[in-house]
């Protein structure tokens, strides 16, 4: 399978990067144009603002992935109306399941895709199952 | 906004009409088409297999619903490759978290889109947006 | 005892009301000025910011308090050098357990003050501690 | 105590491995006839079924292994009437936590026998108790 | 499908009563042969005992079911070498997790078949399961 | 202090030996009389019983220790009105919460005084509390 | 069986009351003498202190109840070389886990022996165990 | 920034001690004097007690941070009208989710301003936050 497209990996801090690189090595073997960013929501917010504002129109899908109380994916999702992945990161004495809750128990009117603790992989495969839908894969 | 495209929502006991019916709302105003089908993966995997073989060209998401051991979008996700949203439904004592975690901590190579538990409109409107992507919506 | 200053109590959602009306109250008796907004992290973040860049010189403590994926207070405290109260608020077939989580499991360099899991006065009696120290309560 | 018999060993994945060996281990050691085989739910879904079909009627027990979202026995268990012994792995950063609230939360009229976290050993001693009810055994 | 043997149904609690019926009724819609008895593995131990003794030879299966604490189905199968299926009861505060625990984190020789919390028909059902393998039932 | 008195140390298992030595190191500093007996009420409950009835009339507290599913005190504590002391062992995937929800959730009629998970120390301190308001410590 | 002593029941908050009755009840009729204090070890140290101090001597055993943050058993366990028995209240959202964890995870050197969530009679009944062993009982 | 204002830092153990110097290394860089003191609510109270006596005219926050039943920083709000912060520290098997309940489940009237598990340097931004809006910082 070839994709075309383009998926934003957004990440809350430098540590998670070994995460987003096994969503990058996934989307770019089918061919996806993607970028990480390390953009904190809470530490970089205008920084964040900035890059959803000018690349949001060139972006199909994002992945957000972040640890403990992660509000990244939410953040970037009340600002986009692109669907928007997100991963909990293992990270702290609760190994996630703070990263999972904040993730997925979004309020009503802005959805968030969890998927599982540390499951960078399934983020990525994910995005390539919306591209497919989009219609820019073949094979 | 509206939308074309087709959703399918699959739940996965009677008991959860409330939940497809409230994913349906959102989707029909948005001008998607629509469909519910009660259909377990444990008590009816023939009749899913059968539902999925036939319809799954025309689809372009599924969210599917269920509480407990929430095996039904896990097992749609591994018989298609468009995006399968997950809705954990509060049944039961645990009250969803036995269903979230079901439903969103699958194997590498599977993915599935968990949403909040309970959380029907959110999964509607992930599905909006993965149409949107898709080119389907316009305004 | 009675003080001065401004205690600013923002809630996610409307049906948080009885809570910051709860904290309002406290306050109300000690002599401090308060003000209860109805802002979501999620839904109007550009009212928010605004909210907050207009008003922040004249607040001297803010009380955020939010259920589910409770990024309020942490989202303030993103954008305020203030003193911020996060108060969980149960709703939701977690209780408050998610929200508690998303509250205190912040980043380095972001603090927020995280009190129980439906704890309104107790957060109007930590702001009144810190007006205490601030010099703004006598008796 | 000897045992006639055949367990089918099932897990869902080559690193559940040491588990599948220490069931069989004491399988072998009461004489019954016992193999493994490495079949997901989720990503082998034809191969299971195909398997279960072809054996079904010479297997007396299943024991399934997974972790995560343990779909695997609940599976096996909705395609045969053959007693199902599900054992939860604990692997990922919940420990099998996951694996234990899918295993044993099954829906009505689909049921599973689980057993304690990665209690492989005990699995295989379940099955014997059930080939002795079924006159399989002796001494 | 109609089946012989004997099922015993042992109970900890007579608040417990109503999930013992509840697997009665499938039994012996089966044709099963069944009996509950009210025997707390704590509060009546040598009552207990001795029912065990004195009719662990014409009993095929043990259903036991128990809340909190729920030491009745491991008690069971250590004083037997039939198969003992453990219902957790979802009594007091924690729903049934403690007796979840209780029952499947059994030590290394002392099997018990866990089911669902509450899960009294899927008891029955797992019951019948072994009874079948034992050439008790037909149809 | 030190105190008379005869205290009974059991655990389920060789492998939490370590804690009864803990404990038994407290109790000896103190001159009070120890025992430790490795005796499982999963998997030897007749060589329990008789230890219990051959030395109860000699025994002032009990001390039992044991991680999963921790039968073990309570099943003590209905074979003896003398008081028992439960310690949940941190074994396996669950870290002693298993443990812990076995030992202190015990049914009415039959109590257990529960410690911290691992905390043998506390429990030979609980234990001479209890000796000293029996009389037997000086100092 | 008729006992002699006194028996000190401290709950932290008027709302706590029943769970009081429920264990003088336990006591009186087996003769022992009892008396209830609502003294918060947060609200009200130094009263607590000063009734510690001025009854240490006649009392032989302590119940402390309190719900949430269940700091009064530990507290009182630290003032005095009783035994104190703590019931964790089920207070709050979260049902009394947090109260059972705040009670018998104390550090070492200070005892608390804790029984289950609400389980106000077995605390009694802990209680006159204590008293036997003191030969303050007959019969 | 620089800031005035005094801010003792106390822990329950020895153990903590790297946690007590994370804090006091942010604080000390933003000019706050500071003092670590070592004094468990349970071991140690009347030390405790002396120490708040003598120094709380002089302190404008307390940073309290303990593990398990993390009882200090409750003990200290009741003590002073002063803002506590509470850290959790990830002890034992529970990895501080013992302690963080502890700590932000106080009853009405003590407020403890919590932050995350092991969170000792958000402590101290904390810390200066209040001190800022006490108009003890410049810069």
């Amino acid at each position: 399978m070839k994709c075309k497209g383009r998926v934003a990996i957004v990440i809350g801090s430098k540590s998670d990067l070994e995460y987003a690189e096994r969503a990058e090595k996934v989307l770019r073997e089918a061919g996806v144009e993607t970028e990480v960013r390390v953009l904190s929501a809470h530490r970089d917010p205008e920084a964040l603002d900035q890059y959803i504002k000018e690349n949001d129109g060139e972006i199909d899908v994002y992945i957000a992935m972040a640890g403990l109380s992660a509000a990244l994916p939410g953040y970037i999702a009340s600002r986009t109306d692109k669907p928007v992945i997100g991963v909990p990161i293992p990270a702290g004495p609760l190994k996630g399941v703070d990263a999972l809750l904040s993730i997925v128990q979004m309020p009503r009117g802005v959805p968030v895709a969890g998927v599982g603790i540390g499951a960078a992989e399934n983020a990525a495969l994910l995005a390539l199952r919306i591209l497919r839908v989009a219609g820019k894969c073949n094979g």
